[in-house]
């Protein structure tokens, strides 16, 4: 048995809060050096001049970070079997070095799979709130989730 | 002036092709370990139990690939401002250690900004293919792009 939830122990409208996390300069420059190094993201002095008048996070870490503090509830522990895609995918507000995320996760579709009876999709929203309660990612997420045997 | 294109140079139908990125075990297995820790991203043993048949990269991480390789092409370099939001998400096919990933990239839609003559909203769809031409990402992009002064 997996500590996760199974899609039957899921209904429409359930709500998780995550922990929060902080998002370190440190950790914005290392992301972005790979994944996006665009001057907002990885020069200081340059990102003064940017729209943001900072250095801000990556959307990609942002994505990123939410999905790993769903992850660490547990809810997902064994029975996540993989993602689809997502839908809706907003950058809210900007991500600056210092602040703390935290996510709330709420299941808005329940689809049983067809053709394979071990499994179906759970359609999840996932918002992602800074430490003023500003909301700075919204997203849709497709999980495919095992069923209960 | 900025290197890459202006708004005001783009064309609906546009297409660009990037460079190759190889994803390495090593890649894969980093990435995952901070931002999606689940077994068939960081266990070899645990992922070959997995639907996948063995260990594969997150999808946060083909997304972030995807635009490194598109930001590389130097299309977005210092007329890129920020990003809206994606739509349309979708992990096609599973990106396995050694895989090596190319990307097309087509503007879909100009949108001129009604408030900041500066600015447009450019959406971009990006195709995101393995060494065999298996398309394993899709995605829809909203960027903001400078307009030329």
């Amino acid at each position: 048995m997996a500590s996760g939830k199974y899609f039957d122990e899921l209904s429409v409208g359930d709500t998780f809060e995550t922990g929060g996390i902080t998002v370190t300069e440190s950790a914005i420059v290392d992301f972005a050096l790979t994944y996006d190094p665009q001057p907002f993201h990885v020069n200081k002095v340059a990102a003064t001049e940017s729209i943001f008048g900072g250095i801000i996070a990556s959307g990609f870490q942002t994505i990123a970070l939410t999905f790993r503090l769903f992850r660490d509830t547990g809810v997902l522990t064994g029975t996540n079997l993989g993602g689809h895609g997502m839908d809706e995918v907003r950058w809210l507000a900007p991500v600056f070095p210092g602040d703390t995320l935290h996510a709330r996760v709420t299941v808005e579709e329940l689809t049983p799979s067809r053709s394979k009876p071990d499994r179906g999709v759970v359609r999840f929203r996932y918002q992602t709130y800074n430490q003023n309660d500003v909301e700075v990612l919204s997203v849709k997420m497709d999980h495919v989730m095992a069923r209960k045997k």
